[in-house]
């Protein structure tokens, strides 16, 4: 079986691993792995299976990184087939997982055995970062084994995550960055009142609708090559008792920013808790939840070979986005890793009757390999 | 019994006139003022009752106003006693209406009949304007009377309403006007869509907070002598589903304007719908609600008189105020009438156990007759 990703892909979307369930698919992987000489690492964080594998001694480390678990099926009979037996139809994969990533884990896992193979005395290091809380909370999950690297010393230099990134052809678009994405929750409080004295209330939703027209209005950052300007959108507010004669005491609103790297958190805090003195808010009023950092990958040896090897086995030019929501490679970049997203077509993740081309499996593989073999040979 | 103010006040409370109804008392008071030489008309608009009544062949005309119908009671465990039995107790009339306001209407009967028999000669005409709904919806009240009398080219040089003014000692306050009141409710469209592509979408709320912040920090006016300033306040405010990362393609506001004669809706609309503009929303996402225009009547004769009658009848100094909500003074100072408002006491208005001094029924019948005296004859 070794070397047949079609078939390791089928194997894998048969284990019903839906979140935060593994169900083996580790295990498996981890034998494969060991078999081909790498040392495996199984890290079991809460309910959260994860699994560390390197290859190599020194040298350049290139991380392939995926998951393992998937999203649930939804209603059954919007399923053509059942959602876990990996049917093939017409040329189709057709199961839970087939584009959302078990295929390319499985492409990952089979281009590792084949160079390790072919390039017993390669360079550098190969490894292997596989978590099944990607599509969860995703707390104990890839989050928390960066951790685990951290304290061990151990760095990623170049990052290849299985998401599926590609739009009508395999490898046609790869993801080199994301924006980030920072949430607000303001709870700002006045004195209720009688509308005919004002004077004698502090309108809450007053104060608030100030602060928040002003932030609307204000020209965040020209974004940069590669990201488009900072947006900051308010989702929900409410405030009044319903009566028309009454001033409300108390105003809620939530806002989310999507953020290119010329900001961060603390620059956004920073311009918002300035707008808040100037508006008589107080900074407390505002509760924050960071959900991801943005990341950018620029050009340097992991586009180059990425560029080169969807050339040589697909036939054509890669393009490079940062659209789109979030992923694992959040919790990589940060540390320094060159990381970029390449897998399936991802018309059908999420979906009943999810699928992937089957000879795109394979030929998914044989870009990895080309890749690995192009920084590591 | 004529000439007796306490005696008919006990009589019109005894009949239970809760809103719209009437219960006889504008029949009672129709026959007495005809004995008094009145030329009375009975006015039913819909399911309200007014009476209508001058004396008088020419000249300036003074108006009292009142109304017969009372607020509903409340639980009658509240009430010490029967709140239609009219009880005097330690010197306390007590029932429902006892200051708002058929202590007044007595008052002004009363005092009419004194005057017609003191003065048979006297200038000028007498009258009366009577409503069974100004605790209700006030449409077929005295608004209508104004706009029977408009047709029959009847116009009011002074007004005295009955309404309850005094605050510690009867007399001690009059209202000379009072501010308007301007309602909007704005329903703002843009086009629903994922925070996380901000483009595709049209945030209805950043349009809607934009145009009521900008609206919340315009300086509309200074007042006047008589006024403070006019007074925005938006009391209601949603937008949004629920969800963080759904831009809101609708929000809703109401808001509300208390303003004083520097200004009227026209003026206030004008600059809404410029700064609406200015916003990009359709003026037509407004709707709007006049609920009363500001009035305000300047020194003059009838000032004169209602001072010098409280110095001579009360002993006191009185005040000019504008403060409170709306009256049906709205409604007849806009034909050009000067308006006063002079009553009871008002800390036990619309209470449990409402009441009035029982000798304050008679002062305040001599302070009416006193103005009478003074601009008639």
């Amino acid at each position: 079986m070794a070397g047949d990703a079609l078939a390791l892909a089928r194997t894998l979307i048969e284990r019903e691993s839906v979140t935060p369930a593994d169900a083996g698919c580790q295990e498996l992987i981890g034998e494969r792995l060991s078999a081909a000489g790498f040392a495996v690492e199984r890290l079991r964080f809460g309910e959260v299976d994860n699994l560390w594998a390197v290859a190599g001694d020194s040298g350049p480390l290139l991380c392939f990184a995926g998951h393992t678990d998937v999203v649930p099926t939804g209603p059954l009979e919007d399923w053509s087939h059942p959602p876990f037996t990996a049917t093939i139809e017409n040329d189709w994969l057709i199961g839970r997982g087939a584009s959302d990533m078990k295929s390319s884990v499985a492409a990952m896992v089979c281009a590792a055995e084949r160079f390790r193979a072919n390039y017993p005395e390669h360079g550098g290091r190969v490894a292997f970062l596989l978590t099944s809380d990607e599509e969860g909370p995703a707390v104990d999950g890839t989050r928390a084994v960066m951790e685990w690297l951290a304290a061990r010393g151990i760095a990623i230099d170049y990052c290849l995550v299985g998401e599926p990134s590609s739009t009508d052809t395999l490898g046609d678009t790869v993801k080199n960055g994301r924006r980030g994405s920072l949430n607000g929750h303001a709870r700002v409080r006045g004195r209720q009142g009688h509308v005919a004295y004002p004077h004698k209330a502090d309108n809450a939703l007053h104060r608030l609708l100030a602060l928040l027209a002003d932030l609307a209005a204000h020209h965040w950052d020209d974004g940069d090559e590669f990201f488009p300007p900072t947006s900051f959108q308010v989702s929900n507010l409410e405030a009044g008792t319903g009566a028309e004669n009454v001033i409300p005491g108390v105003a809620e609103a939530r806002f989310n920013w999507r953020f290119n790297p010329t900001q961060n958190e603390a620059s956004i805090r920073a311009h918002v808790e300035e707008r808040c003195e100037a508006h008589g808010i107080a900074t407390d009023a505002i509760q924050w939840r960071l959900s991801g950092a943005p990341f950018i990958t620029r050009e340097g040896a992991l586009i180059d070979a990425t560029r080169a090897a969807i050339r040589e086995h697909a036939g054509i030019d890669t393009l490079l986005s940062t659209a789109g929501g979030t992923s694992d490679g959040r919790f990589i970049a940060p540390t320094g890793a060159q990381v970029l997203e390449l897998g399936p077509l991802n018309d059908t993740i999420h979906q009943a009757n999810e699928k992937i081309a089957a000879a795109d499996v394979e030929h998914l593989s044989r870009i990895y390999e080309g890749i690995v073999r192009r920084l590591l040979v």
